[in-house]
């Protein structure tokens, strides 16, 4: 099927806690829109850590970080392609930048809370970071800025999987025509 | 116009010392290309720098700078996007990383001698270098490995733009049906 590139380029920005189910929902998301025939792009927190390793979790690697995602994906925006990113992304400034930076910045705030973060521990990173052996932590040692004017909120402690992406697929298309 | 989104998706890297020509020509290139009607996007050094400030200069730095672009062009041609990357890129190591990343990567030195960038100085760098107000300045001390199997050489002392230029164009043509 020819990929249809969007008259309405976007970055749909998923930011939350680890645990919280960002990965899970993008990738969702990234395949209804591609089923639709959408030319879409996935940017993800781990698999970019895992292509450039040396990324810190000081503040400013992870601002720097985040900015140079934002700026990949302003220009797969501009091309019309639909990017779907899923970072921890735990401050407001630098998200507020990647805003700036982006033609139609749809920020979803995936929510659960730390307690449930952790009971989930699907990666295992609460026990380690709990145990000491991982430092910097998100929600533990690390502050988490929740997103003050969101375009969406999901709660995935109180939806399904299926009831969140397509909240998320119907804003898009509600409001972007996508 | 429409942007045609090319079936050939390519990344076209000049490398080459600081005042060799390599802006020059991937403006001009960009320009012809999407004259034609082609999406083409460029990625350049200095402009990649002027937004991320904290890159370094050590090997390191530049390493993990020129694999983050390369990264970047990939998801940008992985779309069908010409893209017209010009950097330095002074080790063969790192530009050998790039090129295993891309589809079509089409490496091009762009050549002129140590002794004519100086003299042509555009930006002043050499003349800050050799003041000891840079360091780790590429050619002077800072290496430059050139390129062993590069796709194209083209000697900015020898040809005119316009010359190289159309030399350029030819060869995607000829090569990528671009």
């Amino acid at each position: 099927m020819a990929m249809i590139l969007s008259k309405n380029a976007l970055v749909l920005w998923l930011t939350g806690l680890s645990g919280a189910g960002k990965t899970t929902l993008a990738r969702h998301i990234a395949r209804e829109l591609e089923s639709g025939g959408k030319a879409v792009e996935r940017l993800d927190g781990d698999v970019l850590r895992g292509y450039f390793p040396s990324t810190g979790f000081t503040r400013e690697a992870r601002d720097e970080h985040i900015l140079r995602v934002g700026f990949m994906a302003s220009l797969l925006a501009k091309h019309g392609i639909i990017v779907v990113c899923s970072f921890i992304s735990p401050y407001r400034q630098a998200r507020r930048k990647v805003r700036q930076m982006c033609h139609n910045f749809i920020e979803v705030y995936v929510k659960a809370s730390l307690a449930e973060c952790e009971r989930r521990d699907v990666k295992g990173l609460y026990t380690r970071a709990r145990a000491g052996e991982v430092r910097n932590f998100t929600g533990l040692d690390d502050p988490y800025e929740e997103p003050e004017n969101p375009e969406l909120v999901i709660d995935t402690e109180k939806m399904t999987e299926q009831e969140a992406v397509q909240t998320i697929i119907n804003y898009l298309k509600k409001h972007l025509d996508v």
